[in-house]
């Protein structure tokens, strides 16, 4: 694509350089070469502009600054990440499958399938469920029965969505994942653990992502529930009749226990854990490894396990940082009285 | 189903309200409605009571208490929970599914399946693996060559099953699990890290449930073991040659590295992680995201990383919190002792 | 196998017991009986010796102390750990399976097969991938398009592979494995998370092994690298962008979120987490269940979250255990102080 082509598609306008050279690629500031795109979207990174070999980059008219090489042209925009982005997605278009049933599949007989569906080889749709217009199940896929997949929804390899699942339209789950499963629940009697019986089920609202081998637990009674734009990341663990807002960022690794309310906008870094019966308010984040035995407020930020306002615990570790030395101190004090007191 | 029978079903007396309703589904008390049957089992609950529009209450003598709505049914018993549990299986039974070996699973020769077994599409069952009566291994499962499943088992789809496990009755393994896979161990010489061969198995005893997505490795010599009536919830990882006991509950995310001793009754939280050759004591309770790097007494409760005593720790934590205090009030003391000095 | 044949196959000479006997498996000192060969090299162990019921046993000159037992022939080698794991491999042989590509499995027409490949059923190849000679794809794996598979790989069971993964000689992943899953990134835009391309790859080179259920992310542009000889276990979390050197250890349910360096031969132990862009030097050891948020120098061994390093931070615990003592001290000094001051 020419540099002028692909600025007219990404809302940019050319500055230098040679508009008419020919972009094949994306790069990183630090790694593009010639012929590649870039973007420059933090001020961190402006000391790479002067040496990068790319043959275009996306920025800001704030970030232009110093020496730009000559052969740069600079694609000067408002929004230079997502300009980049949908460069990258022009550069790098997604390869079109072929689409189409695979006769590897198996696909219950009263099962429904819209227009333009894809299903991979070794794939199953159980009894009474149906996959909406355009949405690809991939190969190994295990749709149960009574499930509702909405209209382009990728399910990709191995994934595995229970019974009575209802999922929404454009919604992407990764490989591996478990969605629906049984919630942990036991009631101990005579010396051992009474399952209790999970007959509820799991709801996925428009626009979610659901990583690489996640976990969502179906309700006890009632669904558990995601909310339309949240993303989840891989390997994180949903338990039973949690409620989860719209738009909420819940990074990989992440445990939150059961029927925990997690509101709007919220996020969760990498590793946290969620107590149950817990409430997280709307735009709170709770930052990496934290542990949540208690409500957080809205547009709170915790840290630490448990987890308290991270200004506090910050402090803290400052002031845990110099105990030993304080301890050492005290003893001097502690004789320099006994002196005074003699 | 009918109050009065849903009552002498699950060992209650009907109180108030009209024995004659009807009852078609189990909800919370406080999302339950007209034609639902709930539970008051936490007094903390109580005061949802008075408000519930649910037709039918479990609850015991002890809990009843102020104005009682006209049209809720008490269903008096000496275990609600147990009862309303019993009475969720009844109104939400289990599909029946159509019990069958698919064409489409793969069955080595020299494989045994018992009576009333059903295996699902795409399933393999590996050469000399037996399959006791009334097992179900779902789509997409993968039980390797010398497996032995007992009776009324559940696999669930897409899980796998190394070679030689061996797996008791009335075993539920949710979609994902990965039950005997390699260990992680290895020296190192000459500047690589050479493969310690695993060579042992894995195995379960009766009434063991393994949550989606949970790994648990066979044994580098001799087997992993999980005692009967454990339950293992999801993404658990359990190393080489660790032997679980009878009873045991590990919740989501928990990790125990290899060659530990888990006792019977113990109770792992979320997120909590056991060094190697550690034993857990009996009835134990490590707190949710505990690291556990010592042995921990049959009865005790820690709390924290490494975990201490669950007062011990709470203390040391409490005391942090008055940490930067004390900072300044210490120098403030320096200073008066320095002019007491003068 | 024959003592005196084992003892020459492995490095060692026999002294003491019945070089004739017979040997037909392995065991550990504590639970090895008649005709079992064990392995002393841990001095610790050293009490076992004279009690163990095992027929022989791998052992160092220097570990030789005390009774040994009539009946147990000594094999004294070098290396008493790597002539036990060959005598392991030699006595406990991998099963050899019967190679063939499954008439079950779905191999797209563009790609390519070496030679003695095995696949099993219900595995997929997609377009333009290729499988290097001797290498095994299990029951259900899913390799992707345009994957490239060297020799002697193993892919066991219902792992996924996405499109465009490189993946060198010797390579083990372990089953339900995710390799290439879409890295997490959004740009928040207009009250909605707008979706990162991911168009890059993985690449894993020669001699990884890679555990059960473990998911690695490919690159937002470019790729995620694994270096040769390095060890993953069970459900790690890999972001996009890390770049992971030669004989690294990442052990279980450790997450790496994205961009990071992890130099030659450091060490991760179990469920440590590393927040993204920060660097790991060469043979630094995290030990478990930190949190690393800044970069860690080579050779360093670091503890706690935020992670320091680990004698400096077990001096802070240490010191913390005394912090409530410390605070009644406080006001007793306080007190005493008062009263100097009167």
């Amino acid at each position: 694509m020419l540099i002028k082509d692909l600025a007219q598609l990404c809302d940019a306008n050319v500055h230098g350089g040679d508009a008419s050279a020919f972009i094949n690629s994306a790069a990183d500031i630090m790694s593009a070469h010639a012929h590649q795109v870039t973007v420059l979207s933090d001020a961190k990174y402006k000391k790479y502009l002067k040496d990068t070999q790319a043959s275009a980059c996306f920025i800001s008219e704030a970030l232009i600054d110093g020496d730009i090489p000559d052969n740069l042209a600079l694609l000067v925009c408002k929004d230079p990440e997502i300009s980049f982005l949908n460069a990258v997605k022009a550069l790098h278009p997604e390869p079109v499958l072929k689409r189409q049933v695979s006769e590897h599949a198996v696909l219950a007989d009263t099962s429904t399938l819209g227009y333009d569906i894809h299903v991979g080889p070794f794939a199953t749709v159980g009894q009474h469920s149906s996959i909406g217009d355009s949405s690809t199940i991939e190969a190994g896929a295990r749709i149960g029965n009574h499930v509702s997949i909405g209209k382009h929804c990728h399910i990709h390899p191995n994934a595995v969505i229970y019974d009575h699942s209802v999922i929404g339209n454009n919604v992407i789950i990764h490989a591996g994942a478990v969605i629906g499963a049984d919630g942990f629940g036991y009631k101990f009697r005579d010396n051992q653990h009474v399952k209790v019986p999970h007959v509820g089920h799991v709801e996925i609202a428009d626009n979610v992502e659901i990583g690489a081998n996640t976990c969502i637990d179906r309700g006890a009674l009632g669904a558990t529930k995601i909310g339309a734009g949240s993303k989840i990341d891989n390997l994180v663990q949903l338990g039973h009749n949690n409620i989860v807002g719209r738009n909420v960022i819940i990074c990989g690794q992440s445990g939150i226990s059961g029927s925990c309310t997690i509101e709007d906008g919220a996020i969760l870094a990498g590793s946290t854990g969620v107590a149950d019966h817990v409430k997280i308010g709307s735009r709170a984040v709770v930052m990496a490894r934290s542990g949540i035995s208690a409500d957080v407020d809205p547009g709170a930020q915790v840290f630490g396990s448990p987890a308290k306002d991270r200004k506090v615990a910050w402090r803290e570790l400052a002031a845990l940082a110099k105990l030993p030395e304080l301890l050492q101190k005290f003893k001097a004090l502690e004789a320099r009285i006994a002196k005074l007191e003699e």
